[in-house]
């Protein structure tokens, strides 16, 4: 049997319910070693909280496991708190923990350490009120592998939806959607399904901009001047992109049944259908990284910290898709 | 046994899929008498077409039905094409004879004649190559009922979505919505909900603007500068609104349980989830007016006219809603 290569695993927020999950998740056995990257004394801390029956099996850059660990343990890289975390309680002193999780996982990712990072929530917030400039996992990870653009793309069984923009005011969308833009972004995903997901041609659906996709122009021009433009530019490298089509016509299974991926053009055109569809098991997928990293495509939910009462659907397919795309991709 | 109350059918374009739509219809018995204002000969022409066996049943305003038809007969009220009607081919000298069926079905409602009207879709652009102006049904009966503000609720079984804002440039769309016609809207939606559809006191989701309903400003100040104190100001009068809420987390079961309506700031924010979930068996109402009418969701789909191969489950359900509507409605 030849050694597994370890997938890291961040638990985020120590006040949040990222810790439960991590340790919820682990009473199940892993099909590869997963390392959470998190406060051993957190970690066992609130296992007593939720009475749950944990074996916590320290490993470190001297000593990293070969194979998963069984039901009801779960390797874990000690990074320790600077101050205690109550479930619920928010604290400022701990944002430099939160982010030497995420700087361990990623530079492991980096140096072949590990196949892939998989993330709980943050809380963006408290880190600025820490003094960090932060606004966000797929930032910070973006910083520390150099990458210039990074693609938000989630998914759940049967769906995934990339955007061309993201966390924009409604206002400002019209304006950020620009050929430039377009183009960058379906590159990214084209070449990011094929590399981390294994789909030699990737078919993607489209979404125009505005309603029934500008209406031949009636109801908007960036379909026109911008969008089938760039497209056909794409298509004649050979990409297969269908499209633009209006959003409340794309999202039904004559075109669904067809397609590995949909793009659509702004976060409320594309995720109210992913959330529906997916509701508990969706997770969110960063393109266009060196790196393979998955994540929870919920917050922190600080009133639920250490009750017990969780769901980790989404975790689940987070850490589902991140070993299908190791074992898929050929990046 | 009572007399009942007739409904009207409109099968809209002629050279459209709506009077296959009808003839289809027919060969199911209906709970109440239908009578579809339409050219006999169209429909006996259709018919043969299609290579099915109608009885097609002339009435008038002389002459009313006082009972549903039997499977595979249809009441006609006959109102004739100025031009043969052949599927597929588009022509300007029928738009008078569109309009004339419409305008029959608005004042027969308005007249008390008919309980409702449920339309089959029409062909903007050949009436307007006709030089009448004309933006819709919707539109059309506005100003025949001589309304001032009508809403687009788009339903399936088990989700409604009613629309702030509806067929404009994606751009355009912050700047329309106001602390006025999100009013005006939202009183038209609870009103309906009680008088049209029979609930008492209506519970309404409402979707934020912006991503993550503006994310407390970081994504845009709407939310706080005009919806929120829009729908305070609502709720002092008794109303159960509920929101603004992120539109990829209200779309979950969590929310969509306890609601009886979505109102949406935007097309392509609320009816991809709604199209998604009642593929095939969605349906349009026009709440605001002093009428019942529902309609198809669908375009005229030209190509597939005479061809038999189309898919009822619209027409099913804007029928279906029309006779609850008036069952249960108090207007």
């Amino acid at each position: 049997m030849t050694a597994q290569q370890c997938f890291a695993l961040t638990p985020g927020e120590p006040a949040g319910i990222g810790p439960d999950l991590c340790l919820l998740l682990a009473q199940q056995a892993q099909p590869a070693p997963l390392v959470a990257i998190a406060s051993r004394e957190l970690l066992a801390d609130r296992a007593k909280q939720l009475g749950l029956t944990i074996e916590l099996l320290t490993v470190s850059p001297q000593h990293w496991p070969d194979k998963p660990a069984a039901a009801g343990a779960l390797y874990v890289w000690d990074t320790p708190l600077a101050a205690p975390a109550i479930p619920g309680k928010l604290t400022s002193a701990n944002a430099a923990y939160v982010l030497e999780t995420l700087t361990r996982a990623g530079q492991g990712c980096l140096d072949g350490t590990f196949a892939g990072m998989i993330t709980a929530p943050v809380h963006k917030g408290v880190i600025n009120e820490a003094g960090i400039a932060f606004s966000g996992h797929t930032e910070f990870l973006a910083e520390l592998t150099h990458t210039q653009q990074v693609v938000m793309m989630l998914a759940t069984r049967g769906l995934r939806v990339a955007l061309v923009t993201t966390h924009l005011p409604l206002k400002d969308v019209a304006a950020a959607i620009t050929a430039e833009r377009l183009e960058r972004v379906t590159r990214i995903l084209h070449a990011d399904l094929q590399s981390k997901f294994g789909i030699a041609q990737p078919r993607i659906l489209v979404c125009g901009l505005n309603p029934h996709a500008g209406e031949g122009g009636h109801l908007g021009r960036e379909e026109i001047e911008i969008i089938e433009p760039t497209l056909e530019r794409l298509r004649t490298e050979g990409m297969n992109l269908i499209g633009p089509l209006p959003a409340d016509t794309l999202f039904t299974p004559k075109y669904l049944e067809q397609a590995d991926a949909v793009l659509a053009m702004y976060h409320d055109q594309g995720l109210p259908v992913l959330k529906f569809k997916g509701f508990g098991a969706a997770l969110n997928v960063t393109l266009g990284l060196p790196i393979i990293r998955t994540s929870v495509d919920h917050g922190t939910a600080l009133d639920l910290a250490g009750t017990g009462k969780v769901d980790i659907g989404s975790l689940q397919v987070a850490l589902e898709t991140a070993y299908q795309m190791a074992a898929s991709g050929t990046a």
